[in-house]
């Protein structure tokens, strides 16, 4: 049995194949050649027209600690046995590139890097998986959570889903994804403690089960809770759970607020609608009906097509674990590196697949925003030295299918990245989560409604300048010719 | 903007509701009263026919460090606006109450308590969200893992998803749950360090994209490196990878073992049936094949139907998330309580769907048996004060088709759970994981193999004694007649 280990860095929050990498680097003398790496993903999510980035503040908190710890150190020798002059090494590696980043709450595309780190190529190396496993989870959960508000539209979406989250980091950092991609609040209270998220939840069935009934449980409840949202279905949510809710408002009168009652099962369209007559007729037209039970944007939608009387969703399971696309398929791609003469030269990964093919070179994205009506035209990739914005005509095409292509006029040309750690710094201040949550909402305004729609979008367009698909083609060649070669052998 | 509170408790890792019900009790002076609190799943996950518990040691972290810590206290005071008595009151909280549970690796099934917590009202509801939020996410995995290793057999299967696991916790807890399921290895190495599990890997595609050509990445690489996996799909798996690592295997010598060559993409049935011949043919019978790349039971079951040459399975996304379910259902149920006389009484949540009606009392769990052949007949749920051991012909009936039943001689009784906290202090010492593992493997050797297999397995028997059910119906009628009550108001 191995001995204990302090888990007291998320340096080794890693592969084992990054370090293994870094020592060949290292042994070669190749580790401090400047290297650009892009994180990207090929796909975007749930078939969704978009996706809202999340996760930048985890990633520079995880680059500001990046320093390998005793207890790493001990570990990598004791335990995985590397020689004692890389352990000597590992021990002086800090990360102290540049880093480039959208802001938490943009829209965000595929094929267009979301973070773009430039740095030393052993610590771009090192850094890769975790930025994945942070960056890929909480852009996930930020574009489910926009797609459900999509549906819902001005009514209140809660986060119930602690419980059924993928252990705890997911509970807490997805309700906070949750909350930039437009949900308002969160049962999780250490999320609401950490983050600044507003808290909601009212009580249990098993309030009404330790009272054995609903009456003592709700009259309970209010003696310390003026805003009361009961939940109704322990039992029998029309015969029982209802009426006695009722009942109970109109004993306690002004000492309370009815502000609700909750429905956790059943027919939910049914329900409601029953529900609403009721508790219209006793006189509580203002008293809200707040709804949970495995919902998420496609329940939503039956559930309002059914005319269901709804003023607040609760979701738990369906959004926060992303349960019908449980992984957003990010990748960290180096397209850049430092040759023997000290000048950067582009690199690119080979595939029969064409979509997964990469995009070599140190490059840019622009969003294009016609001057005109506001709205995007598309995002457009350049290299580097180029200016879109001096274009007075901007030809945009395809990536894969060059044939589609259009020319843009009077546009601006925004770009989509700031720097946000400078030589190992981090120079980006994160901006309070409201501020990301409303960023996301007017990230959003700028793109047409086609895009934006639940079911089978238009596709946004991701396209690459003339240079850029040249110097993809070029490079291609070179590799071509490389196999070639050594095929002749 | 909220000031900034310090994340130092886990406490408050829990949903709003817990807090806001502890604090009805607490007012009633209901809090102190005995409460039993059952955790199970009503259906298990992947269709598949069994489950592997796991996330006992987490919870019993957790429990053990139970104590809302000042910021807690301050946060819930500012921001949420519990009143200064409640907090005064929820200062001196721990856990003081038992906990009963089954062991990691415990073969488990729907319906039946995986843990019993007996405790004070207010502490069993307070911990109920993180003790789900724990187990429903590593039984979840452990389960996954164990229908994957089900398929493999005896090849070696490692855990490389971190890249696509929900946060940081799954994927470290994640990997922990895999292993006890039955998985070989891990790439991420803070949980080798943390948990002493192997840790494997060699090196990405960005190795050979650095050096420009797989041959001095290959060379560059096993400088360091003795034991030698080459990834030979970078650019063009049979005409580049694989006979470069064959030419740099042979120029090397004895000065490495090449030890294997991973396929990450492209047919893997046919790759690596091709490089099979290539490496025998080159005199490297003994090199192994590993493969990765979106792989799953149903893909690995596949590839075996082709005749692929697998020596080694890599296994990311579809394990770390559990991609075709990536929730368990877990719930936690009030099932007796402290009345006003200082007695217990079973408490009831009943639903219209007959498999939501939870069974009422404190109750026991016992793995029937059978001496002749070692097998299990079923698990069999009684009332606390039975003694299935001393019948001589015990009856087994189905909970819900009751007419299903069978008579069981000749059996052994095992209470599947053991007592880990007592009194509040934690009186379990978790074994090393390989034990875990061990007590997964044998744990599943009680059953028939028609339980095990991952298409549709036969429904392992959980039955109810003829007491529990009467008691159940009883408490059903009871609740039946209250609702009458306040129908007829």
């Amino acid at each position: 049995m191995q001995k204990h280990y302090a888990d007291d860095s998320l340096v080794l929050h890693t592969d084992l194949y990054q370090i293994n990498m870094a020592e060949a680097y290292w042994a070669d003398g190749m580790h401090e050649r400047k290297a650009v790496f892009e994180l990207f993903f090929r796909k975007l999510p749930f078939g969704n027209g978009y996706a809202i980035f999340a996760g930048l503040e985890r990633v520079l908190d995880y680059l500001r600690n990046f320093c390998f710890s005793d207890s790493d150190l001990e570990y990598l020798r004791e335990e995985v046995g590397y020689r004692e002059d890389y352990i000597e090494y590992l021990k002086t590696v800090r990360f102290t590139g540049n880093v480039y980043s959208v802001v938490e709450g943009e829209v965000v595309f595929q094929n267009e890097p979301l973070l773009r780190i430039e740095a030393p190529l052993v610590e771009g190396q090192l850094i890769e998986t975790a930025l994945l496993n942070i960056v890929n989870y909480q852009t996930l959960i930020a574009t489910k959570a926009s797609r459900i508000k999509q549906i819902v539209k001005d009514e209140r979406v809660m986060e119930f889903g602690t419980r059924r989250a993928q252990e705890m980091d997911a509970a807490v950092w997805g309700t906070r994804a949750a909350f930039i991609g437009g949900l308002e609040a969160t049962s999780n209270v250490r999320a609401g403690k950490k983050f600044g998220i507003p808290v909601a939840g009212t009580h249990a069935h098993s309030l009404v089960q330790a009272y054995k009934n609903e009456y003592e449980a709700f009259h309970s409840y209010a003696k310390r809770h003026k805003n009361c949202v009961f939940l109704v279905d322990t039992y029998d949510t029309l015969k029982s759970g209802l009426p006695i809710a009722i009942q109970v408002a109109k004993e306690l009168g002004d000492k309370i607020n009815f502000e609700g009652i909750r429905l956790d099962s059943g027919d939910i369209a049914f329900l409601s609608k029953e529900a609403r007559k009721m508790l219209d007729e006793a006189g509580f037209p203002n008293t809200k009906i707040v709804v949970s039970n495995d919902l998420d944007e496609y329940t939503i939608l039956n559930l309002k097509a059914q005319g269901a009387r709804v003023d607040s969703w609760g979701i738990g399971t369906k959004l926060i674990t992303a349960y019908d696309q449980p992984a957003l398929g990010a990748v960290y791609k180096l397209v850049a590196i430092e040759n023997d003469h000290g000048e950067m030269e582009d690199t690119i990964k080979i595939s029969g697949n064409a979509e997964k093919v990469t995009t070599p070179g140190l490059k840019k994205v622009y969003r294009i925003i016609d001057r005109e009506n506001g709205k995007s035209e598309g995002d457009y990739i350049a290299m580097h030295d180029e200016d879109p914005a001096s274009e007075k005509r901007l030809k945009m095409f395809h990536p894969v299918h060059t044939y589609v292509s259009k020319f843009v006029t009077n546009f601006e040309a925004v770009d989509i990245h700031q720097q946000v750690v400078k030589d190992g710094e981090v120079v980006y201040e994160n901006p309070p989560l409201e501020e990301m949550q409303e960023h996301a909402r007017n990230s959003l305004s700028l793109l047409w409604d086609e895009y934006k729609r639940s079911l089978n979008p238009e596709e946004y367009p991701v396209d690459l300048s003339q240079k850029c698909w040249d110097n993809k083609m070029r490079n291609i060649q070179e590799v071509r010719d490389v196999i070639q070669h050594y095929s002749r052998k």
